[in-house]
């Protein structure tokens, strides 16, 4: 049914982020929901941030293409170019290999919900404020390249 | 800039709908947001319908997904399955080449908002309710064939 039953779809909290980097992202649940639904020209996740939550270390992605539309709730948009505060109906765009570090902070005593969209060809990234790239291979690495032993949630 | 000015972005209500076809989405106001943020690897609108005013006439695409997020005022999706009342927060999923015809109308008194996405290949697509279909060189003909005088809107 095109019309999608979010309640019927797995809500998670799983990350690969190694710690300490893991900490943010406990409070962000999310569904995938292109491959509940038979979607498979891009990817889309529901993302509920309970307050303090963030919804990724800040990161860019050289191939992929990001969009964020927000639906309820309030949050902080934090980018190179400054802090945004997005509310209903405010959306984000994230070209790919612009190199421009982005995430969202859930700064309120509310949860906050938005609905993100990537496509393209996973080429890997890099992550603004910590040591770590991801890898084209769904790696972490340090910024010299050596590895940690966690990997990326599909 | 990653978050969007959707003021600075021009608002368009023009269709390549032949007459009579056009009359219900005249009071569809839409922005292309990819083209103005960057985005390459999709397509995003950001639509506005007037009371009374629908998303498309009811259609399916051969070769591309789409995904709709409601943000704002009350729509009723229509598709082979009958009607479904989409809120603010819900979400639905029109994959290719599903054969489902779906749009969505405003019956309310109120505008309403929503996003929509779009990626894949233009194949071409069909209208479920007109004598009418949509070729993969975006071109509108009749069931059998037979072209009719206008194009689609890029």
């Amino acid at each position: 049914m095109p019309k999608i039953d979010l309640d019927a779809i797995a809500q998670t909290n799983r990350t690969g982020y190694p710690a300490p980097y893991d900490a943010e992202v406990q409070g962000r649940l999310y569904r995938r929901l292109a491959p509940a639904t038979g979607l498979t020209a891009f990817g889309v996740s529901h993302v509920v941030l309970k307050p303090g939550a963030w919804s990724s270390q800040r990161h860019w992605h050289v191939g992929e293409d990001e969009f964020l539309v927000m639906v309820a709730g309030e949050a902080v948009l934090v980018d190179d170019e400054g802090e945004h505060v997005l509310r209903p109906g405010d959306c984000a765009a994230f070209p790919m290999n612009d190199g421009n570090g982005h995430h969202v902070q859930n700064r309120s005593g509310e949860d906050c919900v938005f609905v993100v969209v990537g496509a393209g060809e996973n080429k890997g990234g890099d992550y603004s404020d910590i040591d770590m790239r991801f890898t084209a291979d769904d790696g972490y690495v340090h910024k010299d390249g050596r590895p940690y032993e966690t990997r990326r949630v599909p």
